[in-house]
């Protein structure tokens, strides 16, 4: 065990506090009536991620391969070479914090109206099959197997932002065309409400635990401790800031509303997203020409979303399906021509643009599937009545906040 | 200075951490008119800590053995054999934020009805005197001293199941029989109320925060940076996760009420209590079905103390107490023979129960006695009408946040 | 790249992690009208920091210096010697860290009536100017440059107690000068209104991140990874547990009233400014009346203030810039001679001094002369009845949170 071992560790640990970032933004993000629910379902979809990937999923994704298909051999942690000097557990604990990153994006996006036991199913065949299948084609060779398919092609993703984040961008837009919007989010003239924001300040407690962990995701996914790190670092810390740049600029010029509130939190967090694809290959300005780009990115595709008639409680179809795929494409026009892997750059393009849209095909397609199954078997709607009451109350039976409020209210007011 | 010490220092960073998480956690599961009451509380346990623990509980714990009894010889950090190639300083700081663990629990659980000074006079005397002790008879010999009787015995207890969580658990049990049950939790007529929950997307914050820094509490407690770190790492993990699958079947299968939200907190966090014991020796199979069976466990007992009318505002007591038992006891069950230290597994049974029952012994026994003079003296409780009002009020004048919340409310109203 | 690397860049994350504690930490004492408004600052002014500090800032205070007063060459990072043995990008990563912390503090204190565009400018003059410039005098030398005059005078400031801290307190004190207190804070009686304290809990929170912050900002500021790393960890945990001990103290024999509340927190963070300065040369009992002493004048200096009329929302003046003083000039007094660099006591009391009043004659200065001069053009202050309404509606057309909040209200009744 030397300093690359636990720098991966290091990092993973970073990486498994994105689940607490993700839990403040989210709730941050929507109604108080649904914030429990938020909250719990963040805290099953991990549990899920944990018993599904580790037992099911990491076989499938670092398992030697199939054809460059898919992977195998390593059910349930079984036979893993842990005497190989590469990292072995160590591999897995950090692979499994990505793949919770993935699954715990979707439950967000689809929230306030979505049942619970719907969204762990999905949570089940994303941790257990969208996720790694697409990740084996990607990164398959991370961990002793052979190159597959994607990566045969030359197809660059650094730290994820397709393999992790448009994975679950997709799936989660195949989820919010299924549930359908929020009740009273479009009027049938079109009027546009926003939802939600009921707590803001813990949405950007969020953000900065977020941004923080992003340090792990990408610093870490070099597996090892070298003297790129710094770049890498830098590179995610310019991407989320000009992100920010760019999507208040877009918003000022382009967005009606001027509140520029979810622009800023939505230009942070595809900066990062964006960067995740190249932050090893890119100059530090060029990283700074990412997130404005993703950044600005992420608005329009918001609007677009919205105009649409699509509903994303969190924003992560803007954020990590479409700021994933602009990271990712950007990608093979900035990377300096030595990690082009020996291919002209209008090659390159093409590879990438090949592999983002494989992903949409991928995660959209079997996502569409997954929930069209689930909601003719299940239902993946809660009643208009419950999505009315809020689900802290349908799945909790939350009336001990209500009632601690009231007294509350009633002591401090005898005071 | 190496990578050994390199991880301790981070590990006891994340373990630092903690305090964040409880403080997240206690807030969330406890009533409004409390919280600031609560939160104060954690910061100066920490405080008291620090001072009590490093010049006189460090000392006890780990200075030379006295009899294989107590330690000496360090108090106030004098004579440390700093040049020692051993840990010096940074293992003081690595020890240091496990006593602040085992401190910070007990407030916890009688929140919301015991006076302040009470608490602060009983953190004093468990970061003094009744941790640093029985943490000697297990732990005595990591620091240069010669083991001391428990260890002797060949008790095992990896990173604290028993030395830190259930040494809290117990004494937590002795102060809730010690100051009463909360006013309107149970009536004459046996019917039970809950209370609080007044901040439940916090206490999923506080979850996962503890959940991160658990992996500083079992990882450190390697005490070096080897090769068994990353089975530490993923079956803490795995242990966490099968806790909420055991909590949610047993609330399932055996309690009336089906709300699950407490089961599901509480199994997280019994899991990795319970692993704390041995997430060192264990397969993960092996730390799924520990995390499983202590997650029932934990449901269990918090249901039997219910029932015998104790009341335990943030089920500290089966988390850590019964957690952190069951954790040890299933070691001598599930671990490799070659952990058994040449004992066979049947009287490795018998020397984890008889180290399970001394720490009950000592934890509660020491727990009553330190309460019941305390209540002679200063007197544990609030009045009623303190209770009513809440300690936010009775103990820091807050007004101010509710002034706030009601020019909040006429503000917002004019627009 | 090695052990001293990695160690620096999970120092640097650590520090990085400040950007959530303060929030907490704000936002908890600030008045609910104005949370969403700071918050977004917060994000705003890291997004500031990144661009202008590693675009200018660094260069101004690491690049080759030019007279020992300014530093030069490294605009835009461009030829950074990256070949070198020291840290390069690392380096840049780290220091970046430290100006976002030296930025964040200021919008703190002047918030809920300082418009949102000036306190951006200032970030801009803060990171790009002030804060570099002074940097070099007492920093200059850490990445390969000569030393400045400041550190050729002998002035010792480990870790920034002056540097960062003392320079975002007195541009904090120079802000709240320009821009006066609060609507309702002072009457003309004389008569003084506490205001806000919103979310104490998340306070709380703020404060454990910020100490666990800690631990990055003086462990790291070793600039690698030595046998003196425990110490200063200690020393960082003691002081500000004594700060707690000295702030109460203080409070109780000098403040009429007795809540408490404010002196808790005030002292933890005194404290831990306090050890910045001195961390790495004290021993533990001279860190514990380090924090002692200055957990005291950090709550003498915010009454001080208040009875000057001063209006500090979140009290970084008496925090950061009496609190930086403070452990900087103690430093003088209790450092061990073989610290003194060949000076006597004396010489390094009226260095350390001489230091401490430069810092305050910079950044206090050059804030008056800046907020004026923003004041005069742009205008400071929101009008009066953008105060009253909040800034949460002023500047983010929040309308939302509070819809959601009545709506929820209208729900919960139902059930």
């Amino acid at each position: 065990m030397n300093i690359n071992h636990l720098w991966i560790i290091v990092c993973a640990s970073f990486v498994f506090f994105m689940q607490a970032g993700f839990v403040c933004y989210e709730v941050g993000f929507i109604q108080s009536k649904n914030v429990i629910s938020v909250a719990i379902e963040n805290i099953l979809t991990l549990v899920i991620t944990t018993l599904v990937y580790c037992f099911l999923g990491f076989a499938l994704m670092f398992g030697p391969t199939h054809l460059g298909i898919f992977g195998g051999n390593y059910w349930f942690l079984s036979q893993l070479p842990l005497a190989d000097p590469s990292l072995g557990y160590v591999f897995v604990f950090f692979e499994l914090m990505f793949a919770g990153t993935a699954v715990t994006i979707v439950s967000g996006s689809m929230s306030e109206r979505t049942r619970l036991l719907p969204l762990l199913i999905a949570a089940v065949f994303l941790a257990g099959f969208i996720y790694p299948l697409f990740g084996h084609w990607v990164w398959g060779d991370l961990f002793l197997s052979q190159p597959a398919w994607l990566k045969q092609l030359g197809f660059l993703d650094f730290a994820g932002a397709t393999v992790v984040h448009g994975t679950a961008g997709w799936v989660s837009l195949a989820g919010i065309i299924m549930v359908g919007a929020r009740k009273d989010r479009f009027d049938a003239t079109g009027k546009i409400t926003k939802l939600g924001r009921s707590n803001i300040p813990f949405a950007a407690l969020g953000t900065f635990i977020l941004w923080f962990s992003w340090f792990g995701f990408n610093g870490g996914s070099l597996m090892e401790f070298n003297d790129r790190v710094g770049l890498i670092l830098l590179n995610t810390n310019f991407s989320a800031a000009s992100g920010v740049v760019g999507a208040i600029l877009t918003n000022h010029f382009f967005v009606k509303d001027h509140s520029y509130l979810e622009a800023i939190f939505a230009g942070a967090l595809g900066g990062l997203v964006a960067i995740t694809a190249g932050s090893n290959y890119l100059e530090p300005m060029d990283a700074v020409m990412v997130g404005f780009i993703s950044g600005s990115v992420v608005v329009f595709s918001g609007l677009w979303l919205e105009k649409l008639g699509l509903d994303d409680a969190v924003g992560a179809v803007s954020i990590h399906g479409f700021g994933g795929a602009t990271g990712t494409i950007l990608l093979a026009f900035l990377a300096p021509s030595e990690f082009l892997n020996g291919q002209t750059r209008l090659v390159k393009i093409l590879v990438q643009l090949t592999g983002v849209s494989v992903n949409f095909l991928w995660a959209f397609g079997l996502g569409l599937l997954m929930f069209y199954l689930i909601n003719k078997t299940l239902g993946l709607r809660v009643s208009e009545e419950e999505e009315e009451k809020g689900l802290n109350i349908v799945e909790f039976a939350d009336l001990y906040s209500w009632q601690d409020y009231l007294k509350m209210t009633h002591y401090e007011s005898l005071t």
